[in-house]
Order: C-alpha cells, then sequence, then structure tokens
C-alpha cells in the first residue's frame, strides 16, 4: 500500500480510537499502561528476537550498536517505565482556570487531549515504548514511525502493547507504527494536516530540520541544544568549577549538555586555569578564543564556526567576555533557545541574564543538565521544545494536553 | 522589489525590534499605546482622504463596502480601542507555574512574547489597528498584509501607529504593513519559517483555508464556525425559545452564531412550532430534515450539504435527533470543533454533553455568540482558534504569549 493512503486509513483509525481514549477514565488508561507492561514481559521472548534480527543487520557504529541493542534488563526497563507513567497525576484532569463573569456565566478552560499525535524518531528502540506511555495516559492516539535500523525491534513491542491495550479494552489503534520505514511515510506524515495534530521529532539534528522546515504540521521539537554557561565575574569560583564540569562533562551527548563557556575577562586570568584542569582531567578538550588562549596558551584555538557548533562531545568552546550585556550578545547570535546558564553572587546581575536571555530554560547557579523532564519533575518527557509556540522546554504529560472551554449558564443571551 | 526578500528584511527589522519590546517594560507599552491613540487621531484627515482613495476604487457588495469605509467616528473608535487595551492587565508579567524541587531547585514557568507574528486579513481596515494594539501590548512584533481593498487605508493608519510608536521611543518596526498586497506577499509568509513565528489569519473561509493547507508557520485560526445548539428534552421551554432566537438571529455574520439546530424528538412536537414561529419573526429562513418537516410542513427540505455549510445568514439548518448520543453524534460528523451549546435543565445530560462534545468552546444554558474574547472578558481578541495546539477558542492577550523557564539553583549540579 502506498504511503499516503496508509497513513490515511491509521489516522482515521487513531481519530476513532483517540475519541474513545479521550473519553476513558483514568483507571482504565492506568490499567492499560499496567497491562501493556505485562505485555512486554510476556513478549519478552519474540522482542529480543526481533531486536536481534536488527541487530544483526546493524553495520553502523559501536555506540549505536549499543543503543540498538535490547537485552532482558532493557526490556524489563521499559515495562518498569510504564508503570512509572500509570503513577503520574492524570494530566486530563485539570481545570486551568475557572472564572464568572458578571452576567453569571460561569468559563471553565479544561484540559483535553490534543488528538493524534505522529512521533518520528531514530533507532533506540525505547523510543515507541516511552512515547506510547506518554501519549496514551494524555489521552492522545500515536502513530510512531521509528527508524530502519530498529524496525524490527520497533514492530514487536508494538505487537506487545496492542495486546496490552486490547486486554484492557482500548482499542489497539490507539498506539501504530508505520507499516514500513521507508522515507515515503515520513513525506506522509510531514504532509499530513487534518490526519495528524502533531508532530514530535525525536533524533539528529538533520532529522528534526527536515521536520521542521517541511511539515505542514505543527511540530514540537529541538533541533540542537547549543547551550551556554557563563561565569560573571562574581561567581563563587568553587561552584563555577563545579557547575561548569558537571554541565559540560556529566553526559556529553545529552541536548542540555552545555556547549560553551562564556567567562568574564576579569576572573578569566584566575579562574579559567582552574576549570581547564577540572574539565581536561574529565578527559574535555577545548576550542578557544584569542583571549582565552592568552591565559591558557595551550588550548585549541577557536575556528569561527565553533561557537556554532553542537558538540555533543568532550568539546568545549570557550570565549572570554566583558560583561552580562556581552554574555547576552554572544548567546543571542550564537545559541539555540534551548538551555543557557549564568554562575554568579550577584541577584541584580542574574535577574538581568534571566531576562535578557530568551532560551526555553534559563538557569542561575545550576547546571545546565537539568533541562530533563524527570529533573523538573514532569516524571517524563517525549522530548524538549525550543520552538515559540504551546510548549517550550521539557514535554511531559501536561504538554501533551490542550484545553478547550466549558461555559456554565442558566439562561444568559447576548445583548 | 522581490516579495521573499522584503519579507526577510521587514522580518529582521522584527525580531530585532521585538527584542526591545519584549525587554520594555509595562508602562512604555502603555505609553506607546496611548501614543498611537493620539497619531491616530492627529493623523484622522491623511487616514481618511486614503480610505477615500480604496471606497473609490471599491467596486464590490454594498455590505462590504460599508465595512471598508472609515468615518471620523470608526478612527475614533479604533483609537479608544488602543486605549482600551492599555488598560489591560499587562500578559507578560505573569509567573504560570512555580515549584522546588526535592534538591532546592526551583523552578518558574513565566509568561513571554511568542515574538515576530504574521497577520493575514482582508479588508476591515480596523483589523490592522486592533491587531497592532494586541501584539504590542503583549511584546511581540507584528507584520500586517491586509487586502488589496483596503491598503491605502491600512497604509495610513500604519503610518500613524509608526509615528506612536516614535514618538514613545520604541521602534516603529515593531508594526509594519506589507508593501503591496500582491499575493506573492502571502505565499512568502506561508514559507516564512524562521522568519513568522506565528501566523494569524483573519477572514472569509478560502483565505483561513489556504493559510492552514500551505503554512510551513504555525497558524491560529478558525476556517469556520459551523455551530450547534442542542435543544434536549429536559429543556426549558422558555429559555430554549430565548438562546435559540438568540443564537441564530443576534447577528448572523458572527463565527459564534449557531448554524443548526438539533432538537430531541420527543419535544420537538410542542417546542419545534414556537422556535420556528420566534425565528421567522426575527427574518430567518430554515433548511429542515424530514422529522422536522413532519412537524412543521412549510420548512425548506434540507439539502445533504446544508448540515456542512456555515450559513452566516438569516437560514438555520434543523434536524431531529434521539438523545445526547445522536446529538454528539451529529456534531462529529459535521462540526468544525468551534462553538456548540446544548439546551437542558438535566445536569447529567449537560455534564455528558460538555464531556462529549470536543469544540474549543462548549456551552450550557447559554448562547453560542457569547464565543468572542470580549465576552469571555479578555478585553479583545485577535480571532479565535479551533485549531489543537498553543490556543483555543478566543485568541487574547494571554494567548499571544508564550513561555519559558527559569531555574534557580544555589550551586545545584546533576548526579
Amino acid at each position: 500500500m502506498e504511503a499516503t493512503e496508509h497513513l490515511q486509513m491509521a489516522a482515521a483509525a487513531a481519530r476513532d480510537a483517540g475519541h474513545l481514549l479521550a473519553r476513558s477514565s483514568e483507571a482504565t488508561r492506568n490499567a492499560a499502561l499496567a497491562a501493556m507492561a505485562d505485555a512486554l514481559r510476556d513478549g519478552m521472548r519474540d522482542i529480543l528476537a526481533a531486536n536481534a534480527l536488527d541487530v544483526a543487520a546493524y553495520t553502523g557504529t559501536a555506540a549505536f550498536l549499543d543503543r540498538l541493542t535490547l537485552t532482558e534488563a532493557r526490556v524489563e526497563a521499559m515495562a518498569r517505565g510504564l508503570e512509572d507513567v500509570a503513577a503520574l497525576p492524570d494530566p486530563l484532569q485539570r481545570t486551568l482556570a475557572d472564572w464568572t463573569r458578571p452576567n453569571g456565566l460561569r468559563i471553565q478552560r479544561i484540559a483535553t487531549p490534543i488528538g493524534v499525535i505522529g512521533m518520528i524518531y531514530e533507532s533506540r528502540p525505547n523510543v515507541g515504548a516511552d512515547a506510547s506511555a506518554l501519549c496514551l495516559k494524555s489521552g492522545n492516539a500515536v502513530i510512531l514511525r521509528g527508524g530502519s535500523d530498529s524496525a524490527h525491534s520497533a514492530k514487536a513491542i508494538n505487537v506487545a502493547l496492542q495486546r496490552g491495550l486490547a486486554a484492557s479494552g482500548l482499542p489497539p489503534a490507539c498506539i501504530q507504527v508505520a507499516p514500513n520505514s521507508d522515507r515515503a511515510y515520513v513525506a506522509a506524515m510531514l504532509a499530513g494536516a487534518g490526519l495528524l495534530d502533531l508532530i514530535i521529532p525525536r533524533g539528529g539534528k538533520s532529522l528534526v530540520e527536515r521536520v521542521q522546515r517541511e511539515a505542514r504540521v505543527p511540530v514540537l521539537a529541538h533541533a540542537e541544544g547549543l547551550n551556554h554557561t557563563y561565569v560573571h565575574e562574581a561567581a563563587d569560583p568553587a561552584m563555577a568549577r563545579r557547575i561548569v564540569a558537571n554541565a559540560k562533562m556529566r553526559r556529553t551527548g545529552v541536548c542540555g549538555a552545555t556547549e560553551t563557556l562564556l567567562i568574564d575577562r576579569s576572573i578569566a586570568p584566575s579562574l579559567l586555569p582552574l576549570l581547564v584542569a577540572d574539565l581536561r582531567a574529565l578527559g574535555c578538550d577545548f576550542r578557544a578564543d584569542a583571549a582565552a588562549r592568552d591565559i591558557v596558551p595551550d588550548l585549541h584555538a577557536a575556528a569561527a564556526a565553533d561557537f556554532d557548533t553542537e558538540w555533543l562531545d568532550s568539546i568545549l568552546s570557550v570565549a572570554v567576555v566583558d560583561g552580562v550585556d556581552a554574555a547576552l550578545a554572544h548567546i543571542a547570535a550564537h545559541g539555540s533557545e534551548h538551555t543557557d546558564a549564568i554562575v554568579t553572587e550577584d541577584a541584580t546581575v542574574a535577574e538581568r541574564f534571566l531576562r535578557g536571555v530568551d532560551s526555553a530554560v534559563a538557569l542561575w547557579n545550576a547546571s545546565t543538565q537539568f533541562c530533563d523532564g524527570g529533573e523538573f519533575g514532569f516524571g517524563a518527557e517525549i522530548g524538549i521544545a525550543t520552538g515559540r509556540i504551546h510548549a517550550r522546554g521539557p514535554v511531559g504529560l501536561e504538554q501533551l494536553t490542550t484545553y478547550r472551554y466549558l461555559v456554565l449558564g442558566t439562561g444568559q443571551i447576548r445583548p
């Protein structure tokens, strides 16, 4: 079947299933998540066998192979992830506002599911299970299109999840996978206005940028996290060392990792050598501007493009700046409106930075690696958004809902 | 200059102006709105002269000509509209959520402007002034593309508004108009990902549907308001008569007007003749299904397409239904997720209706014509949204903002 035709059928089934799901009780949705977790465990053998096919066919890097490979422990972790989502507060039972007009009309803004979500992701199989859980809990149907590298795994996981859904009485069409992983299916999803209400891409920059560029459906995503930590001259030196080392090196591959260090000229001579020594001890390399190299001469020289590069690796760009306004100007010119931090003991300067930076997440005296739905207390996240509409920052259950109005009258007519 | 090139330059200027605007104080923005109102009054002669050119060139309907024509009173009303917006609460000084994590991190979700908004509208000149005011108050830059019929008026109004902005110290580029009204400029706006953050179309169904279909930028809009009023068998007859007459006939051309009456079979024989008589006395005509015509034989027979038609006129589609579930099924099949109402004294049935309908606005015992930002207490609205993302229902100042996070730490690093 042609991709567009398949998507039309899948989306129609998802629409109908989503209407039932949206009206289901919290208890039913939680029971379904529990049944889905059990079904993953029951389907362990099939899932691992399917994954073995993907692993056998894979020819890429070792790091990627590790992310692709499932084990009993990883499938069990997926199942526990579903149970964890079940335990989160229901995002649908929220009254966001409630007021009464002078004419007696009571107006309530209440949370409601978005509808049918398209999830386009690359090859970690667990992303499909996590996204399925978050969509189900928030009352949304989802159509998943994983990467070709993990196609067998994604299908086997979906078979198990649908079995759990059916056991709980919810329609299996709430969670569907693309029938194949050809690129035509992605194109059909991107053109799917009216079929999909939202697309969430998770993966490398080129995938996300393609989705953002081509989609005629709203998109929640981030293409990159070109994040800055700015060490102001009034920073506590010990705190700055702790935060910079963590923000860069705790995990270098996450989108909340710091990619560029900005440091005030006045403290750079005393503090930069210490920051460099800390980071070097953790295996970090540098791309530094001339002023930084005047202070620590053996740093690699930064090319102009380095300050526009998301390293996702043990590399840190370093620039010396003259105060908070220069730091803000650098971030405005090079950042990706994802996550940026200042380290300072000066509350006035911190306030200026927090007001002046327009990132989804701005931190004061904390590591940029806190940009994460779990660390925000959301329990789980389906991604991070750096667009301007609907949601910014970690996208958790609340951000997977929209709202509508109830207007409760006693016979009011409009004059 | 070519449309795309002009839009790129305008959007770049708007981006820079918007950054300044976003950081401006409430007092500055309100002073600018006051100055803009004065500038409209000061520019009265130029605005009316420009409008006279549009009026002289116009060759369409009398109703449209009336909407196009400006008078001193109408320009004064525009100026007062700007002052009214200045008096509204500042949508930017809102903390939407504020919590502290176990590790001591304090997380605040705060309102922030969206950025650069593209407004595409048809020929009522006041829409440009209203949209300019709402965007400015909410800290957004705006690029306005009005219809060709009102091009001289739009330009003259913009000249006045920019003069007011300049007098208040804010950059005139906060509010710009397209240099001409050729269709290429609309196409450039729709393709303007990265240039515009949001497009708001206001106008006829074909304009809005084109924008929704083609835009690669997020859109807030409604293509139509195919709204239903459902009179349940437990309705108070007098209330039902009052509400139906108001919902249909108060103003037939607004998007909150009721287009279809659904009435329960059990009460139709007694109540439908009264509803018809009320509406006929107000000049309403009907398109009725067979069951309704069995009761009131001289109603026009409805064609199948009539239940999918937004009349925006003194015409009402009428269908007899068997209970709330049948009413919900009719609305799901024919509605536009805009505004739907139930009239009933039975709270259980009302609850079922309000839960079961997925319109942006669902009303119980009130006229659908209350779907309006002013009636909701928003002070003013830039439009009504029926999409699923960001905002649904009346789009006022709050809906013209987005959010970001501030994370306030004391040196926290992520384990």
